[in-house]
């Protein structure tokens, strides 16, 4: 269902993806692969770290909201959108194995493109909420969408 | 070697990690797992897509710079520093299966802390370049990195 136009967007339009659990096997791997901090990549080395225990790589959280946030409106998006790139990326709670987590997106600005004409350029902000619907972190970002043709 | 205090840093240091292929087959598992957009889920539906091959996800390469910008910098800052954000996250070419990326680390901007007075915030842009010199992400994030006890 590729069926949405830049004009089939608004200010204030809000997208809930389902959640995920962010399980310690896959935390560990993430970890192990992409970010090997002592908080990503054991108990115990996570436990003699400044958090203390076993917490999901940040990156790892942002990768997964990707897959959210994809299922629940980029992929709807008329030829996927593109020339997506992060304004803001932000880190405000650990997320610990177990726990799971679900994007919620809000577009917040629209603008036509000026250098693309058959283009609208669309802002949204990606919250990543857990479980307790306490934020975990927040994403504005900034993706160009097709105009419907006239 | 968790030797690095604030005060090690200084605006124009720079930092250039080796350089690791992405292989066609974590390619497509990241694409798989966090970004199933057709340019990262397979060649065939790649080649259908605005792309026309398959690539990177853009998450691939900044989780991978994560990990290459940890192993030659973040890795010597005492206690590994904290509250990280990003400010900016854009990528610029695409990533193809058997290309190899470098993260070069540099520091932009250092203040200390106002909040917190054990600390100092420091501004790093990070260019992750492909085995042609060419840019491939820009990335600008910031650290809170402890002072040198007195």
């Amino acid at each position: 269902m590729n069926d949405m136009y830049y004009e089939d967007f608004h200010v204030g339009q809000r997208f809930a993806s389902r959640s995920q659990v962010m399980t310690r096997e896959r935390i560990l791997a993430f970890g192990e692969e992409f970010d090997p901090q002592p908080q990503h990549t054991s108990e115990a080395a996570a436990a003699a770290s400044n958090f203390g225990e076993l917490i999901a790589s940040g990156w790892h959280t942002a990768a997964l909201t990707m897959r959210l946030q994809y299922e629940v409106a980029f992929c709807r998006i008329v030829n996927g959108g593109m020339g997506a790139q992060v304004d803001k990326l932000a880190w405000l709670r650990p997320v610990r194995p177990g726990e799971a987590v679900q994007a919620v997106v809000e577009v917040v600005q629209m603008r036509p493109s000026e250098s693309r004409p058959g283009y609208g350029v669309v802002s949204m902000l990606t919250t990543t909420v857990n479980q307790d619907g306490h934020s975990v972190q927040t994403m504005t970002g900034t993706l160009l969408i097709p105009r419907r043709p006239a």
